[in-house]
């Protein structure tokens, strides 16, 4: 047990402290805030980069994402009357009232008419900037689903559809994002393309692992290396090409040069500028900083874990067991930190999330080992559908599941980790907490 | 005195029944029905294409011209139900009631709110066309003012400067079209562009000499040949560099790959026909006929007549006045057709037009040649800014006038011709025919 400054308090307190500190620091509001900076002669600095704002006739606003409201709050607060005109799509019910940016609702994560409303309303934003205009686009997750602009021929239903076979298929989202790119007006460096000639400052909040500003929300900001030809080598690939609907098939073999993605190199995406402002990187450097706060030697393993749960907390397990075995990396009190996202194969009809599910397969590993206390949780607070941002495990958890009659490795096969933790009292329930950069573990050993 | 059949006839009668049969010829309503047969297949033939209407999911019409709304009602009475929606963009006072196109008037010939507005929705439909839909595109004279798309940072009133301070400078079409292409989001080919990878059957009344598609309109649905630096080479030429607005200079300067017109053999223009349904010539073959059938030995000389209308009219002088000496290119009863748009350079403050100048012109030439009389008139019923088609003047017309105290060549020289033929009751008033097929002057030699 740690103690700092006369206090008492239990590791499961830390654990839950480091969290929520870190989900704090990557709020959409302050990320932002954190990354624009209007100094007295009129210069932005944002990112690496300077605007010269009385260069500019027009500032516009654009966006799609469930965080979306409160980065567009956080720019009015920042730009004020300077902003010209701007208009933000989120989630139902994620709307917030703005002043000079107009805020539409939309379906999520399945899109709908309001996606496809939405996003014609911010390309014709995007259409109207010139070379004497800045646009800030602002993207978080769920921007994908939320602007929805199928291309020339493409039906809503068809994007559904393929996406729907794509996930079902077993394709990375690697291959997936290459055929919604080829599908939309705005995913795949479209709307950066749109906004061409004007400045395009686009801040991005991460939700994928690796950050890479071309597959969160399938770029609309960034240059896109896949070709129609990968598309359709995908769906073969898959076996998706009688399946597919007719106009995607059709899209992707006869498509011509004027209807390909802008690629890297593009002169007319050299006035973009995408800062990402809030990582699951971010969000875990604010955990060490905390930790570090409440007297735990800590480090930071990685933000790009990903694979199978399960395995993800097997490995992650073996590191912390040696922390309290060798005192490698290091000895305690010791907080490890790592994040990413991972994934769980559904093959029972339990209730749970991947988070939920690392937990208990942590709580297995860990079963006996003393002084070791583990949380996984969602930074969106909402693992899997359920109400929980996740669930806490320590050493006692295995013993103390099996004499409430509950058979941990049971739950584990049916993918029932939130009946599981709920029983024992262990799931972490935060509520939305309005922003998401995939997932964090803590675990302390003292 | 040419009669046939028995009926008495004056070479002027001749003459104007000439013109009005040719204007019929060109009648916006009939040269579309005349290129547009659906056979019982489901074939639609037009020009030399045959598109299978049964394999299109939906059928568009859009347009722009004075003389659009015939235009679009001949499409309507082809196919019917078969169209999906449409949209076309005429003059203030011009419109029809449609069954299924869309209507909207705007400013012509200088461009209005209401131009960008229909331009738009003409955009929003080429917008929804895809690779199963069928784009039928109707062109007719006036539709470079009434398709008003500023490209993006341009305003309307920018354009609007630019296109009077070249038509003051003495640029000539060629250069007035590259620079008006290269700031629209429609001429230059990018109507064609919006509306790829639909299958576009463009229907076009020429009103300009040699009938090029990319010149008429400014060619919306025609491959652009010429680039940036050709515009910023024009505007240098004329000393117009410091005079252009300055966004219009700036984008010449700093417009990217991707803002650059659809060139020749841009693969994306490769689904577009553009079909000549009516220009000078047909009107002259027409003519050709009429006169024919009313006993006159006929040749068409030209449909390319251009150049100050008083060189032409001595020109063409010469070669009546030939049929009459030698009986070259062919003797009398004979009709000398030709046709085209000559010029006139404005200095008096006298009221006229390019036909009643050229008719005026004529006059003098051909005073004292017995049995010659002359019509020029355009084509559209409105000869500049006058309520005459134009004119006819024969071998007394000059000495009649002398009679009345009016001097040919000082009517000549202060630009007013239409106060001369008024006086002498030789003005032709049609009213405004509905088309515009450029200028035809009739001569007949008995």
């Amino acid at each position: 047990m740690v103690t700092r400054a006369g206090r008492n308090r239990s590791p499961r307190d830390d654990a839950r402290s480091i969290f929520l500190h870190a989900v704090r620091a990557v709020s959409p509001y302050e990320s932002v805030l954190s990354h624009l900076k209007v100094l007295p002669s009129g210069i932005l600095r944002a990112g690496k980069k300077r605007y010269n704002l009385n260069r500019y006739e027009r500032i516009f606003v654009v966006g799609g994402g469930k965080a979306v409201c409160a980065m567009a709050e956080a720019v009015e607060s920042v730009l004020g009357a300077r902003i010209t005109d701007g208009v933000v799509v989120t989630a139902y019910g994620h709307s917030a009232r703005l002043s000079k940016i107009k805020v539409l609702e939309a379906g999520h994560p399945v899109p709908d008419g309001n996606g496809v409303r939405g996003a014609r309303e911010v390309m014709r934003v995007a259409d109207r900037a010139g070379r004497r205009d800045l646009v800030i686009s602002l993207i978080s997750g769920g921007a994908s689903a939320l602007l929805a602009a199928p291309a020339k021929g493409i039906r809503l239903g068809d994007l559904k559809r393929i996406t729907a076979l794509l996930l079902k298929s077993g394709a990375d989202i690697h291959e997936i994002n290459a055929v919604r790119k080829h599908l939309s007006r705005i995913k795949g460096g479209w709307l950066a393309r749109r906004v061409y000639p004007a400045d395009l400052l686009s801040l991005i909040i991460s939700d994928v692992v690796g950050d890479d500003p071309g597959t969160i929300a399938s770029g609309p900001t960034s240059p896109d290396p896949t070709v129609f030809e990968d598309c359709l080598g995908i769906l073969k690939r898959y076996g998706l090409l009688e399946r597919a609907p007719r106009a995607v098939v059709e899209r992707f073999r006869e498509a011509g040069a004027c209807e390909e993605t802008p690629k890297p190199g593009d002169p007319c995406l050299r006035n973009v500028n995408n800062v990402l402002v809030a990582t699951n990187l971010d969000a875990l450097k604010a955990a060490k900083v905390k930790a570090r706060s409440l007297g735990y030697r800590t480090v930071v393993l990685t933000s790009t874990m990903s694979g199978p749960a399960r395995r993800a907390a097997a490995f992650f397990s073996s590191i912390v067991k040696e922390v309290k075995k060798s005192g490698n990396p290091l000895g305690p009190p010791a907080c490890i930190i790592a994040g990413g996202e991972t994934t769980v194969r559904v093959v029972g009809r339990g209730r749970g999330g991947r988070n939920q599910e690392f937990a208990l397969a942590a709580a297995v590993e860990i079963a006996g080992q003393s002084g070791v206390t583990l949380l996984a949780a969602g930074t969106d607070g909402i693992d899997g559908p359920t109400d929980a941002a996740g669930a806490i495990a320590d050493a006692s958890t295995v013993d103390r599941a099996l004499s409430m009659g509950l058979d941990p490795m049971n739950h584990l096969e049916r993918n029932d980790s939130y009946t599981f933790f709920d029983h024992l009292g262990d799931l972490l329930r935060t509520g939305p907490t309005g922003t998401n950069v995939m997932d964090m573990v803590v675990a302390l050993v003292v």
